[in-house]
């Protein structure tokens, strides 16, 4: 089957790569020259602007773009709509926030065109592992499509079944029409908060474990810990095991302090708009919101709360806390 | 290898069964004759109580208590151990305190016996996949005991190899040993610490997902979600996969509005004593806290809050709320 | 000076009766005859619909719009916009959201108007003891409407002076002109995200003396504490004192046990505003929004995210939670 | 009436000048010899060690401790108890831990000496304002020294009367006897649990003020706001009024920046045990536990849970963070 990708990142390139592998013909640009002629090597069909794609793809013609969220992705999606004819797709496939979905989608269905917004979890790791796919969008677009998503995922094989399991058989496979546009990147949205919350999980627990050894403590109940065993073993049979632990388990392997990194971390938007849409909806949420304020609070800059909170201290009780660290 | 257990439950049953499974003997008790003749009936063999457990095992013994953590392990370790003799091991498998492990293992010591405390995760499927064991105690006598744990855990095959890793071999197996007395069932809380975590961000993000129809959101934004296809979805090649993930696409394959259950969650010792050695070593944990918290406020009798909270609201803006919902 | 209010509730009501007690002149209407009836009887000059408010006034006229936040509010403006003349003012004094106030404010200039939002803090007891007023807007605007302004706070003597103040000598009367428009609405919210975190501060801590007694805790370390006196005591010389306070005290020495009150608290959307800024502005406001959560679940109909724990309790360890409290 | 003190440092030594003030006979030691001259020479019988001390006062005895809670406490309990005659009274008006006071006054009472364990509340302005006394011990022994406390507190007209308040009259005055021994810590402590929460709130508010001019907002909805004219608007009519905030205002007025600050924030004992005590009575405290872990999060040393969110995210999504800020 045919499919355009525009954007070759990390996300873009491998999904073309994995469609490659599956047989299926890929059309691909990117503004990076470099990035669209490494595909070509690899078999795709590099273009060198987007008239060129769409001329490359027989109606109806199904375009997938991968790019940063927000203008890069909006900017994309109003010039290749113009370029279209009726019938013709476009996905967009990045962390867009799904209300932008709802709204895309509905302004390119009133000039005959479909969207499907579809979320796409698997990281550096998709190429060899497959993508988990969550879309938004037509049932019949989705269908017409389904060789695309089928080549995509996982497959059923990549984990056992669910004793019981009725559902949609796409599911098994990894990848779910989750409903109308917008419904793709509210679920991936809501994934990426769920990561938020069990990543943060167990950056807790490991800063306990690490810490068991305080000189807060007495001294008879300080505990030296080697967190690298423990995550290794917590990968076997503990109610914990995940993906994350795996990946975390092998972070510790191979640099046992993390002095790789400073503690410092970023946010994209998903875990902020997960948020939004608990408050939105009167959900609590409390463990998504505190992973989301954690990150923020590892960014130095932060710190007038402090500076409040040190200053009504000396206020009442005269207490002076040390200017400097 | 000889072992005797103390309890012969949920876990203390299954713990058997999987040694006997591997030929090892056990000498079995607990206060149900029942519980102990079912046991006799698949090879192990019971006694009538405590003396003749002693009495059947060949020191240096090895007896493991598995009995609710408190006063029933309390009174097994006081008891079995004016029965033992010096060299012979007492372990506590279940989930106590770990500051009582510490001074357990001292107080065991002073009498020429040791203590192990093993932090035990598997649950009702430990049986079948092993469980993950975490000891704290004496290296000598945790390796004199190496037959037992090779035998419970899962064992290597059961997840791929972490690449890099060079840590202690046993934790590729699924145990370690994790420091002296307490070690153990530390590392054990902080384990369960972190799945109430986990329990809490899939519990916080797929009430979203539930809500996402809501009224509060206008019209054009409400969407119906399907939970068991997108929970399945998610557990091939998605960021959140995870043995968490894999139970609850499970419930909700066979139950999707989870309607056997009323909200209302218990908790055990663990989530407690993690919040507690966090406050005690000033680690910053907000999401273990929140997901405790969660718990007692699914509880319905702790109203007093909500009550003040009203009755501020009433005091400065005359803001009435329904008495009854 | 002349001032027409338009919404003659709880608010609106009283703010006129402040303004009429300091001489000034009010055209007031409300949809409620009886409402604007009320305020006639006290001086008011009431007046049956729109139009006669704007004949009533001279120009360049100021009309203050107290309503419910959203559709109400928003077709106030529309419907009064229309009927202005250049250089007329309109002042929405509800709890609005601030970026309508921004949007509502550059739509207003363009057609010659003057806007300004105005956050007002006082509730019920403002008639008595002022207002609080936090203003966005064209200073020169705030500045011609200062009689209006001076008249409604509750003026210096109301708390001591602040040493080494050295600000704008109106916010020592009780109000500020924070910014541009936006900004007054803006600083209302975060003052009543304050204001949440504050209560919820109050409501844990009760709770907390509450269950001091609880069968948890060993007999020795149970204790029966009387809320009143506490409260009562800590609003002399204590850390806590504040009006919050005296209103728990307040409501605790009529009802100690609170039981006019169900447990279950409404939210408004400033909470919800506070913490969509905070997320917005990658501030950390883990005490907001644990305190909007708090509202959230103590509405009992949330109750999802426990059953998906429950659920995830039976699946890996077979715990089974009682179906019905 | 007569009192002896010992520990003369910015509490202890203005409760003398406070009963001082009042007439009242305190005799006074601290093992710093300036620190006891100062209160000689305004009006204290100064002593040179404890016997002195216990000699100088006629029996019963009444002897106020005020010193760091932990062993500096304890240690000058187990020394002048051993000093004391049966009928003489002990006070521990320290931060102590609540469960302390329940076994110091077991053991005391043992030796038919009497304890009180006093929370008092008014920092460095005590000696002006009065105190807040939250008092644990027996009926008889309170009321024996109600000269003393009546002296120390701030008295009836320190606050308007609550309507309706038909409590212990002593509470109106500014103490409470909240119960046994352990009561007057216990209330202590959740009092200052709360004011934790109360300066969190006002923290995160103050802080979404500050950044409200943050880049990440559009422009349009860019503020630069002055919070010390906002916190000085608060302060009269509005919700928010309180003491904390009084404070806040003065503060910002002398530092607009809070430069002075460093943002890393001390705790003390009692936000701790406060947080314990509502995991230990199964409480919901949220907020009280956020605000704790936000001073935990500001002193820069603890960044180990964010390394581990970074090598997460390294590991899925190849996410790469700058090593050093």
């Amino acid at each position: 089957m045919q499919l355009g990708m525009v954007g070759l990142g990390r996300m873009g390139g491998n999904i073309v790569r994995r469609l490659l592998q599956a047989g299926h013909h890929c059309v691909a640009f990117d503004r990076d020259a470099a990035a669209r002629e490494a595909l070509a090597a690899e078999g795709a069909q590099a273009v060198a602007d987007l008239p060129a794609m769409v001329a490359a793809l027989e109606a109806p013609r199904a375009i997938w773009i991968m790019l940063p969220a927000g203008a890069a992705t909006e900017e994309a999606i109003q010039t290749i709509a113009a370029l279209l004819s009726p019938g013709d797709v476009l996905i967009d496939g990045g962390n867009s926030f799904w209300k932008d979905a709802v709204r895309r989608g509905a302004a390119l269905r009133a000039k005959g065109l479909h969207f499907l917004d579809i979320g796409t979890s698997g990281g550096v790791w998709g190429l060899k592992r497959g993508y988990s796919l969550m879309i938004g969008g037509e049932e019949a677009v989705v269908r017409r499509l389904d060789p695309i998503f089928a080549a995509l995922v996982p497959g059923k094989p990549a984990a056992p079944p669910t004793p019981g399991f009725a559902g949609d058989p796409r599911a098994e496979q990894g990848y779910v029409h989750a409903g109308p546009n917008g419904a793709g990147h509210f679920v991936k949205m809501v994934h990426n908060g769920i990561e938020y919350g069990m990543m943060q999980a167990f950056a807790e627990g490991l800063d306990i474990l690490k810490h068991a050894d305080s000189p807060e403590l007495p001294e008879e109940h300080r505990l030296t810990l080697n967190l690298g065993d423990i995550t290794e073993t917590w990968r076997r049979g503990s109610v914990v095991a995940s993906w994350l632990l795996d990946l975390t388990a092998q972070a510790l392997a191979q640099d046992p302090e993390l002095e790789d990194f400073s503690g410092h971390v970023s946010d994209s938007g998903e875990g902020r708009w997960t948020v939004q849409a608990a408050v939105e909806t009167a959900v609590s949420a409390p463990v998504l919101s505190a992973a989301l304020y954690a990150r923020f609070a590892s960014r130095d800059s932060r710190r007038f709360s402090g500076k409040v909170l040190s200053a009504q201290r000396k206020g009442f009780g005269g207490h002076l806390e040390p200017k400097k660290k």
